[in-house]
């Protein structure tokens, strides 16, 4: 997959993409990231990408202009690519980012990310992109940091991407709910111990402990995402007949 | 403000705190960021910070010691900051971040990051952090993507870290609606015209239309956010009159 960020701040992306899967993802050729900055588009001597908003106000407004170049600038050099691409508006107004969001955008072979910076941008950019979309509802310096986490979550449906370290069909969210608690050694830590069922070598046991907990924990933590989660009949009883109690050590909420 | 990150993978942050407002912020003395790394805290010879799950899967799970000893040791260096200070576990089970968070999350001096990473973590690490934090459900390879974008949504919320340039109280989420679509130069880009209304220089009759853009854009794309947003009569009687239309150039959705 191809990724195309215009920014004005293609250093920003140095630190996260250099390290852990997006950088081994470029090595292995799964992943191939472009920096078009979009102040090199702009044809004034100060190279100025933003201007005042008619009507006033505070702050800067990013123009049109050099927006569009940049896009079509990148759109026009990956022609090959046209028919599957997406061009995403980093933008607070859009739907919020989700895992299903991730699914559908790892099936394109190319992604161009727009990335506004500082107060906003002219609203007659939104019609360059496919769609716009936010991080969640929370007020951001800039477009870059959502871009690189939609890349993150969207690289770990790409197959391949992930090796068998850290496989993604297990993660939370997958299925809708929340993940079990997990341990590892030692089997006590300060007085918390290791449940006794996950030591006991029963694997079916396991499975539904986990599965269990997994539902408590959602139940608990997160009662909205049980709502649009696939639950068998049984497991509907068994959210009923349970209350909040879960065993994954965090204070009561 | 002190921001402590307990990582493994302090460069990841290079980037995006190397630029932009956060720079600024701590070249101001606004913020501290402090790195550390918890591997540093492992005594075996291999520094192994993860192992296999009990009951078994696949993927690793970090083990409880290393994070331990790390964040104690920070703990134990900022004892100056304890009585205001926020030590958050990055996680998908946690609540969803917003700026309600942030503005909360601005009153403290000090802010401790624990990010996972891999796989997931062992359930005793909970009681380290005073809360559990989501970016939003969707999942990444690790915690410090969402430490970067809370820092910045914090940051942004401590006094003096903003210049003019772009104040937070104009931003969109401050009063929980959508931005109103703003404009810039120029008055006409590609058969694109800025609203009469912005050049008429009535700034009563401004202040309205923008106003009435950001409830009907809200109204559009984030429906939702209406249920908790202040409202006067007459303004929900004049969302009850308009329909979905706006002026802000996005295609109907």
């Amino acid at each position: 997959m191809r990724i195309d960020m215009v920014t004005l701040f293609p250093n920003m992306f140095s630190g996260p993409f250099g390290d852990s899967i997006i950088k081994r993802a470029v090595d292995r050729g799964l992943l191939d990231i472009h920096y078009t900055n979009f102040r090199d588009y702009t044809e004034d001597k100060h190279h100025h990408v933003d201007d005042t908003p008619f009507g006033g106000g505070s702050g800067m407004v990013l123009m049109p202009e050099p927006l569009y170049k940049a896009v079509r600038d990148v759109l026009s050099k990956t022609e090959a690519l046209a028919a599957k691409r997406r061009v995403i508006i980093m933008d607070p107004s859009g739907p919020v980012f989700n895992q299903a969001k991730a699914r559908e955008l790892a099936a394109y072979e190319q992604l161009v990310f727009i990335c506004g910076h500082y107060e906003g941008f002219d609203a007659r950019i939104y019609p360059l992109a496919d769609e716009a979309i936010s991080l969640g509802d929370f007020v951001l310096t800039g477009g870059e940091l959502p871009a690189m986490v939609i890349t993150d979550a969207v690289a770990r449906m790409i197959p391949g991407v992930l090796g068998s370290v850290d496989s993604a069909p297990t993660d939370s969210f997958y299925d809708g709910l929340l993940e079990h608690p997990q341990y590892t050694r030692p089997r006590d830590f300060e007085g918390m111990e290791v449940p006794e069922v996950l030591l006991s070598g029963n694997h079916a046991k396991i499975r539904e402990w986990r599965r269990r907990q997994s539902l408590l924990v959602t139940k608990k933590y997160r009662p909205d995402l049980l709502e649009h989660a696939e639950l068998t009949e049984e497991e509907i009883d068994y959210l009923k007949q349970h209350g909040r109690k879960t065993e994954d050590h965090r204070a009561d909420s």
